[in-house]
């Protein structure tokens, strides 16, 4: 089951002039900071309710990141939606011939397990669904 | 202050077609559906967690979501966070010179006021400031 917004994604060219906007202006706070080499961005995560704003900024040329910004421009790339039940969210989704980006849930560094839908089957929105509390 | 996203905006050419992916594939629920004349769109609600997931559908060809339809295709269309003081958010967005689309705040057949902020001073992104409960 889909239990809530874990987080929406925004891609940015700039991080600090981002989080300058979101943080300064919109009094959010920067609650944390992180490098992922295994993706080349940068991301910076500003708590929202029970939800995080997560700034994305791509750190090579040539990751999916930086090539989303080339083709689309600076904006919200992503939306995550938690799931208490990954197993079960993906076999509907299967069983309903939407497709996946990836076929297998990825496991992140904190052990916990996501997907990415693709937005041909949700009606152009990249979702990505992320493994919460049970 | 910004309290938490209230909701996420999705534009669609077909309600029911997007409210059965987000329902029956994803498993929430459509909570309540509006048709809001002064804008030509029809709106289903979906809640996760705090927030809602808005699909828009347009209901006339030259409406300002149909045009955005035709431009950018379907898929996310705005951002809504909850304010618990509109004013001073809005006075913070002032002072820093952040362009608003509404430069009053609109309100709603509900009685809550928003306003638009325009995607060039955020990054991209289209938000919408809600006031919410104090």
């Amino acid at each position: 089951m889909i239990t809530k917004i874990d987080h929406i994604a925004i891609v940015t060219p700039d991080l600090d002039a981002s989080a300058g906007f979101w943080a300064d202006v919109l009094g959010l706070t920067v609650a944390r900071t992180e490098h992922v080499s295994a993706e080349d961005v940068n991301i910076a995560f500003l708590p929202v309710g029970e939800s995080d704003i997560e700034l994305l900024e791509p750190t090579s040329p040539t990751s999916g990141v930086a090539r989303y910004l080339d083709k689309k421009g600076a904006g919200i790339h992503h939306l995550c939606l938690e799931s208490d039940d990954l197993e079960a969210d993906l076999a509907r989704l299967h069983a309903a011939n939407v497709p996946l980006i990836t076929e297998k849930p990825i496991t992140n560094a904190y052990g916990k397990r996501y997907a990415f839908i693709h937005p041909k089957g949700t009606g152009g929105v990249l979702i990505e669904l992320y493994e919460g509390a049970k």
